[in-house]
Parts: structure tokens; C-alpha cells; sequence
């Protein structure tokens, strides 16, 4: 908690850095904002503000602009604008179907992406770090890149120890219990640090903070592939549970008769509304993958009947343990990310459906349910809103020293974190 | 957020008010402290501790005893007591078989208590609030407890809108839609502000605080009867949903091809998990109540192999019920509250063996399963809790005026809640 120590010089510390923080978390979220704008949205008077931005712009984090007259009377109030030096961070995303890599700007503006296809097979942890690594090497990073970097954030298809990054289980990859953070740091460094977290878990902060749930407070997101994960945001902070492990909504027992999992249980979630079952419905190959799956939802856009019946059967199941999470987690927004997203069209009438026969009624009522806007991306993205988040959280903490240079701001010290 | 405002003054009396919140919020929770354990426990400094104690004294709510010599040089550390006269509440609570009120003190204390059988049946709002009115009048508040309550707190069987105390589901007493809160002002007046909730949410409150999760972060308890409700704490803080829907575990479908439930819905896990399926199972008529609950375990302490089996199965439904709960929400300790808690000794072994079964190996290794230590007081104590909140959250908004009663301190300033 803030505000522990009475001494005044403390306490105006700790209400400056909190003050930093809510400000650019403010210009981060929304990008270049008027001074008055921020003082309608903080609560922050205009002194202070001004005051506050003045530190931000001396550190290289901010950049002020005269606005534009806006016809009316009075001088315009500055705009507060990104700089793009600021500070940038290194997203990594490992996927089923494809690895990616994003050099990413201080508002989430991507300076540069790459994404390649990889095989659907198990693969050893140092094979996809090194794959990662050749990835990264290929990006450019135009001439701020490097020495303004905060962070690595990872985002892989897995159960993730967010304590120290071990990856407990990623059925796709063949993964138990692999330290995934400790093969990032031998490969990529320790010069900044690098955070590992769950691809659905960073898909719903991707999503809320730029996507399909800005402003919404209570947020389930759903990522449905072979398997299906869920991030879950809480009053607007990502639920993560004690460790790290929660979400993992494709694992609720629905059908305790079912097929067996992926992690030894049976009936799960997954094995009925994942895509593999999708497939096997259409008469398809079960592991046939990316390509099956657009091969199938292109006769479903044709009108095939068998496409549209396994579409539709999926969706009943969707729909049923949708319902159970309704139930237990009372979201305002349900948003349907990775494959979910992309038969949103054919399956929202038979999930909405499922949900009047079976969630509550009053949770029912409230609940919304919106496709990915960011769809493949927002794993990605989220690994960067990951790895900006420190700073967000206390800005002061990369602004301390004022001897700086000259181009950089404080980037010599950037680098340092407690 | 606090601290917006950069006002020195502004700024002190928020962190004055945050401070006493702190300091209040220990005594409530551990009682008497010496003034050093409140330093150690708030990060206060000695001298912030004295002034806020001082203020905290002066309102009636706090008061200091100069503590034995504990054979140590040195003055010995004031302690800082419960002053019973401080703060109390009238908590009700409306269970499936019973009903109960109570008179709780500033630190969670009983001052009165009284709980009767309520037939199993459907009552009207206005026949249970007016039960719940006589037996109020029942009760023996000493000579303190009317001129000092500040809040009401009610628990109730059912789906609850927090904002306005709107109950939207409750099989067991045959409502829907029924305003509660308002039926308990027209019955109890408005003098002070009232409360309701879902009793499963806050018998997880009170076993946090006062029970079996002491000192746990991240719990799920769950109340399982008739229905199965759960009540969610993450980090410390109770998880409620968007309105105050959540946590309702016993609507996740775990069986679709199952029984029908009572909310329409089919194959709940509250229709394999709950009471009813228990007494089918041991060939006794579902509806048969708490008697039959009681022969049953009666049966089964004896050895008998049908009572036996029949907890055995209904054991083996709850762990597959609880697997997918321990995959979704990563909590730490989980616990039976109700009927699950009385049927613990018999279910255990089952239920961990489900859950290494059918759980995630990383999330199953973390949860520990303990037995309700409050029991069927657990959603009494609950509402108690919610009704003081407003107390520890901001106790300086009891104490403005020190123009005060001498007797109880700012007693006539209480009743009034902005």
C-alpha cells in the first residue's frame, strides 16, 4: 500500500510517482493528449499537471506541441504527444501454428513485426528460443530501438508460473515443466527483463487495453483454438489467480462421459468446443490445422450443409460452457479470440441461444458477447503491454537521474530495474 | 483513485483518512494490538501511530490500557483495545432451512445471537422480513448497541444485484426479481443504511476473516446444500461479478445430458453435487431436509455401506465440479462450507483423488481443501462483515464532528452515511 510513512517528504514522493504513473498510463492508453484533457481525466489540477509533464518531457517520455486555435477564444491548450523514443519494448508470441516478433512503441504502436508459420509439432524449448531469437535478429529497428528497450514480453500457449516463467504445461508445444524465462535469458541477455505469461491471459489485456473490450470493466476472453484459454479481467485488473495458472477455462469438466484430454482428464471443455472437434464433426482430420480449419470455414461461407452442421454443434457446446462462466464470473463482455473469433458469425445465434436456456437469468442479461477486434494479434500485442507495464506502474523509477544523454533521456539507466 | 489532487492539504487529509482505515482495519480483524504491532503491521511511523490512535480514541472507537510489564526494560508498549461501545450491526441472514439475527460488535464479536428453523417451503418477502423483524426485537443489545449501529447486513440464499439489494433468483424461497432491500426498509427504516448479499459470498468473507481462510490470499469457499454457491476471494479482495452474479459455481453445466435444475437449466452441478442428489443416492427422498441429512450422516458414522456409497459418489461429483474450478481460478485454499463442510471427513479422500485426476498438475499442486470453521454461522458473520465495512473503509467519515455525546462518542453523527 502507498502512504505508509507520514513524513511529508515521503509521502509527496510516493503522490508524485503515483501521479507520474496515472498520467502516462492516461497518454499510453489513449495517445497524444491535450493538458486539459488530462486534467478532466486524472482529477489532477492543471498546476499540477503541468508540472508533472514538464519531468515526463525532460526525461524523453512525452513530447508537448502547441495545439491547433480551435477557433475560440483563449490560447489553445498544449498537446501532450508520444515520443516514439521514449522507450520500446521486444513482444514474443508462441503460438500453435506460428511464432511471432514485434518491436513495440511506448502508446503500443508497432515499429516493426514479424510472423512465420511453424510447423504443428512438438518442439524442444531451445529450438523455439532459437527460432525466436533469428526472428528478432530479422526485425528492424529503425534508429531508437535498441538502446530505448524496457523489456521482453513473451506470450506462449501455456500454463505459465509467472513467478520465474516456467512453462507447467503446453500440450501443443510438448512442454512439462520447461523454463522457458531461463532459456529466453541465455539466449536474448539480462539486460532488461523478460516476462513470460499465458497467450489468453495477455489476449484479454491486449483486447481491453486496444481491442474489443476498451472500456469495458469486466472482461472474459476467450482464445479458442486446439485448445481453448481464457484471460479474465476483474474491475479492469487482469485475473491471473495465485500463481498465475487461472484461466484455464478449457479445462472445466463438461461432459465427464466425453473424450479424453490433452491433460489426462476427460470431457473437458476443449475436447468438445476446440477445434479439433470442429474438424472431426466436418468429417475432416482432427489435426489437419490452419489449413483444414480455412478450407472449412470457406465451404461454410459456400453454404455446405456438413460445414455449417459442425459449426452449428460446436457452437451448442460454445454455448454451454460459455454458460457456466457466465454464471461464476458475471462479465459484462465476452470476447471471442483466435478461432472463436473467426466463426463468430456462424455460431453467435446458437451460443446466445445456449445462454438463454442455460446461464442465469440476471448475469445473462448484462453479458455481451463481441468478436476479437485484434484476432491473431492480441497475444502479441498483450506480450508488449506486459513488458511496458512496469513502467507504466512507476515511471519515476526510469526517470531518476537528471545527468542524461542528450538524445536518449535517461536511456543509460533504463536498462536498471530494481 | 486516491491522491489526485495536489493540494498539500487535500492530499494530507486523504492520507490521514487511509491511515486510519488502515489502523481500524487491523484492530478489526486481530483485536487488541500493541502500538509496536500496529507499527510493524501498517509501516506507520510511531508518532503517525499515537496521533491516530488519539483520533481514533476520541471518536469512542478505540481506546488504550497500558500493557502488563512484560519483564523487559523499557515502558512497555500501550495496548490498543476494542471498545465494545464503538460500532455495532444487526447482520441477518436467510438460509434454506433457517433464519437468524444477530447483534455483532466493532470487532466481530456476538453480543446476541439467535437463530430458528424456517419450514422449507416458499415464503413471501414480506412474511421472511417480518420473522426476521420479530426475531431482531428478540434480541438482548445490552446497553450500548441501537445508539451505536451503523449498518444492517443481510445474507441471503440467492442471486443478488448489490446495488440495490434486488434478490433476481432464489429457488429454495421461490423468489424472482424481489427487492429485498426494499421490504427491509419498510420493516427495519432507513436510519441506517442495509445491506444484502449472497450468502455464499459472504460466508468466503467471513471465513477469510474470522474462519478457516485466515491469512489466505486467494480462497474459494464454497456452500454447498441444496444449491452449491461459491464465494470468491483473489488477492485478498471478494470477487462479486459485474453486479454481484458471480460465484455462482453450482450453475456450471458439468453434465449436459444430466438432471434438469432448479434454474432451468440442465445437468447443474448442483444437481450431482448437492444435498438432493446425496439423500437419492442413499435411497431417502430428495426433499427430505435437514433431518434426513442428519440420519444420513448418522448412518454413515455408523458404517453403513449405502450412506457410505452415496457420500462416496456424491464426493466423486464435487471433485470433478471442483477440478474445473481449480483450473479456472488458481486459488490457494479452498472451503467447504455448509453440508460440504459437515461431509468433509467423508468426501476427502475422493475429492483430492478427482482432483489429481481431472485437475492441472501445476494449479492442484498449490490447493489445499479445509473444512468451514464457522459452519452454518459462516454467512451470519459474513453479513456482519459487510455491514462494518463502510467503518474500516473510511472511519473518519464517523468521526467528523467532536462536538460529540459524551457517552458515545460522535454516536449521533453514525447513522449518517453519505
Amino acid at each position: 500500500m502507498l502512504n505508509r510513512r507520514d513524513e511529508l517528504g515521503q509521502r509527496s514522493e510516493t503522490v508524485r510517482r503515483a501521479n507520474l504513473s496515472v498520467i502516462l498510463r492516461e497518454l499510453h492508453t489513449r495517445g497524444a493528449l491535450s493538458r486539459s484533457e488530462l486534467v478532466a481525466r486524472t482529477g489532477l489540477t492543471r498546476s499540477a499537471i503541468r508540472g508533472l509533464i514538464g519531468e515526463l518531457a525532460a526525461s524523453g517520455l512525452v513530447s508537448e506541441t502547441r495545439a491547433a486555435p480551435l477557433g475560440t477564444p483563449g490560447r489553445p491548450s498544449p498537446l501532450v504527444s508520444p515520443v516514439p523514443d521514449g522507450a520500446t519494448v521486444l513482444a514474443l508470441d508462441i503460438e500453435v501454428d506460428s511464432i511471432a516478433a514485434a518491436i513495440v512503441g511506448p502508446w503500443g504502436e508497432i515499429i516493426d513485426e514479424i510472423r512465420v508459420d511453424r510447423p504443428r509439432r512438438h518442439s524442444s524449448v531451445g529450438q523455439v528460443v532459437a527460432d525466436l531469437a533469428e526472428l528478432a535478429d530479422t526485425l528492424q529497428p529503425d534508429d531508437r530501438s535498441l538502446d530505448s528497450r524496457i523489456g521482453i514480453g513473451v506470450a506462449v500457449v501455456g500454463v505459465v508460473r509467472r513467478s520465474d516463467g516456467v512453462v507447467s504445461m503446453a500440450p501443443n508445444l510438448g512442454w512439462v515443466d520447461v523454463g522457458l524465462r531461463d532459456e529466453l535469458v541465455r539466449m536474448f541477455g539480462d539486460d532488461v527483463p523478460i516476462y513470460v505469461a499465458n497467450e489468453a491471459h495477455l489476449g484479454a489485456l491486449a483486447e481491453a487495453r486496444r481491442g474489443a473490450a476498451v472500456a469495458a470493466d469486466h472482461i472474459l476472453y476467450l482464445s479458442g483454438e486446439v485448445g481453448v484459454g481464457g484471460g479474465i479481467i476483474v474491475d479492469g485488473e487482469p485475473f491471473i489467480g495465485a500463481a498465475g495458472y487461472g484461466g484455464e477455462v478449457g479445462h472445466m469438466p463438461v461432459n465427464p462421459a466425453g473424450l479424453a484430454c490433452r491433460c489426462g482428464s476427460i470431457g473437458c471443455w476443449e475436447t468438445e468446443a476446440g477445434s479439433q472437434s470442429l474438424l472431426r464433426r466436418a468429417g475432416r482430420v482432427a489435426t489437419g490445422g490452419r489449413d483444414a480449419i480455412d478450407e472449412l470455414l470457406a465451404e461454410a461461407e459456400a453454404g455446405s450443409p456438413i460445414a455449417l452442421g459442425a459449426l452449428e454443434e460446436t457452437g451448442r457446446w460454445i454455448g454451454i460452457g460459455l454458460a457456466g462462466l457466465v454464471n461464476l464470473l458475471d462479465p459484462r463482455l465476452v470476447v471471442f479470440g483466435g478461432l472463436f473469433g473467426r466463426i463468430h458469425p456462424f455460431v453467435a445465434r446458437i451460443v446466445e441461444a445456449e445462454l438463454d436456456r442455460r446461464a442465469l437469468a440476471a448475469p445473462r442479461r448484462l453479458v455481451r458477447i463481441v468478436p476479437s477486434k485484434l484476432g491473431v494479434e492480441a497475444s502479441l500485442r498483450g506480450a508488449a503491454e506486459l513488458a511496458m507495464e512496469p513502467l507504466l506502474a512507476d515511471p519515476a523509477r526510469w526517470m531518476r537521474p537528471r545527468d542524461v544523454d542528450a538524445r536518449y533521456g535517461v536511456a543509460g539507466h533504463r536498462r536498471v530495474v530494481a
